[in-house]
């Protein structure tokens, strides 16, 4: 199994803010590309550069070889790959499909099963490292999938990330994903209470980050999200809403194995507030605003270069 | 004021876990010091390569031009500091002292008060970086004070970090560092449960941290404290005992500001489960075995390199 840019018909379908860039990537890296948007409007300067536009993720997959995705909700999920109109309905023997959704482990075995019933292979690698990530092209990609498969896919994992490691087989991805979501939950508590605090006992906000982010305390969300906070800037980044699906899908799973969580089970409990108070559109570090209410205070940050 | 190891002489309260290498990385900068410890056993080797023991604080200040300490708890800085034998009945006019001890914000502010009645100077310096940066000089130093002294004291930060701001007046190096520990603890709760996660989910949990390290999910923590976690090993590193110690000031400023932190809150009521379970001289990622057991587990990595 040989996939170069001169032998392989990349199919592409959603070109949000992540997958906009990663399409953008493997069209850099020489790649013939066919896609599907739900909004074509996005991909608009895509089809500039040369991809050809589908009206379906069928059409998508009937001219491709490998078929990528990277959609919102695990309902789109299973649209895309397993309705009439999707990837799946499109394949034909040895293609192979990449589902790039954070999505559920379980619906990653069971299109993996229906695509081994047509011959076909099917990868999950969901992502992380965010809008900035998937510009730069350094996000990391955590996959489940055959090994030979995974294997074979390396020039477009290098086209996209920088760390791209096979986790196991079908749905070990979407586990290693979950493992990541928690991790990044904590941290953003960690960041937006700490920084309320910060304001709070009078600090200047840059210059406690200075000390706080090359020692113990150190992350990438304190490098990356917290200066954005500090200038008040809340656009995504990742979504909000986003996030609360890939909350929602790590308590689902937790509760299926009987693990009590209780941080994952705050963060929860805490992005449900950001939605209600109409946030759900903005980055994830938007809890700073909620935070702030939580304690009767407005985030209006302190530091003498806030913007 | 010009500090250097030809004309200053150091003095050093505390010879535990971190003062034990950030004393000596004064010393191997060309300090001559003096010191006290509570067990003058941990000073052995200090005094061996050239250090001159004293009785008391009060004789280690009377010795010297500067004096460090860190030592354990609130209390403990009172009595180095306050009390009949302690560094400030010690001192000269000009002299300057260095509380490095986590400590009450409060508190930093006292001694400042106390040392300028007697024309010395107070600086607040606790430092984030644990055991492991103690060790390699590459600590986070989060300083309150005048900044001529602070300024003055370069020579001393430089040896024993790498990053050292200051950050403001006395009691802003604490509030620094509370920040810093509010991230510390909400770091800690998810790398067990994503551990946890990953554990239960059938991962392979060198391999999962491959993924999840260098993405949006990264931490010093995942890097440096997951690994030891992985292998089965909770050596301090940074005693449980000291970080309820930490994170009872941190409430209890929060509280006094009227901030509503519930994953500060949250990292509380964990890591006093975590001394209830007999844990409190290990290292803050024991929590990991705590949590666990609220799920009525056994933490037993399953990694292959787990030792």
């Amino acid at each position: 199994m040989l996939i170069t840019p001169e032998t392989t018909k990349i199919g592409w379908v959603g070109t949000g803010v992540m997958g906009h860039s990663m399409c953008r990537h493997l069209m850099d890296a020489g790649f013939q590309v066919s896609l599907y948007s739900r909004t074509r409007d996005k991909a608009a300067d895509l089809i500039a550069a040369g991809a050809t536009w589908c009206d379906s993720p069928k059409d998508v997959a009937q001219a491709s070889d490998v078929v990528f995705a990277i959609v919102g909700m695990p309902s789109d999920v299973r649209e895309v790959f397993l309705s009439d109109q999707g990837v799946l309905a499109g394949c034909q023997p040895g293609n192979i499909v990449v589902d790039m959704t954070t999505s559920e482990p379980q619906l990653a075995i069971e299109i993996a099963d229906a695509a081994r019933a047509r011959e076909v292979h099917s990868v999950d690698a969901p992502v992380s490292g965010g809008d900035v990530g998937a510009k730069a092209g350094t996000l990391s990609i955590m996959i489940g999938g055959d090994s030979a498969v995974v294997a074979a896919l390396e020039p477009c994992w290098k086209a996209m990330g920088k760390t791209y490691v096979r986790q196991g087989q079908a749905g070990s991805g979407q586990h290693a994903k979950i493992v990541n979501q928690i991790l990044v939950a904590a941290g953003m508590i960690g960041v937006c209470e700490s920084l309320l605090y910060a304001q709070q006992s009078g600090l200047d906000l840059e210059t406690v980050l200075k000390s706080v982010s090359s020692g113990a305390a150190g992350s990438w969300a304190l490098s990356n999200l917290a200066p954005r906070i500090v200038s008040g800037h809340f656009d995504p980044g990742f979504f909000v809403d986003h996030f609360v699906k890939d909350l929602g899908i790590a308590m689902q799973e937790s509760k299926r194995m009987s693990l009590n969580l209780p941080g994952l089970e705050l963060a929860c409990e805490l992005y449900e507030r950001v939605v209600a108070r109409g946030d759900g559109q903005l980055g994830t570090h938007a809890l700073q605003m909620t935070l702030a209410e939580m304690s009767e205070l407005t985030w209006a940050p302190t530091t003498a270069q806030a913007k």
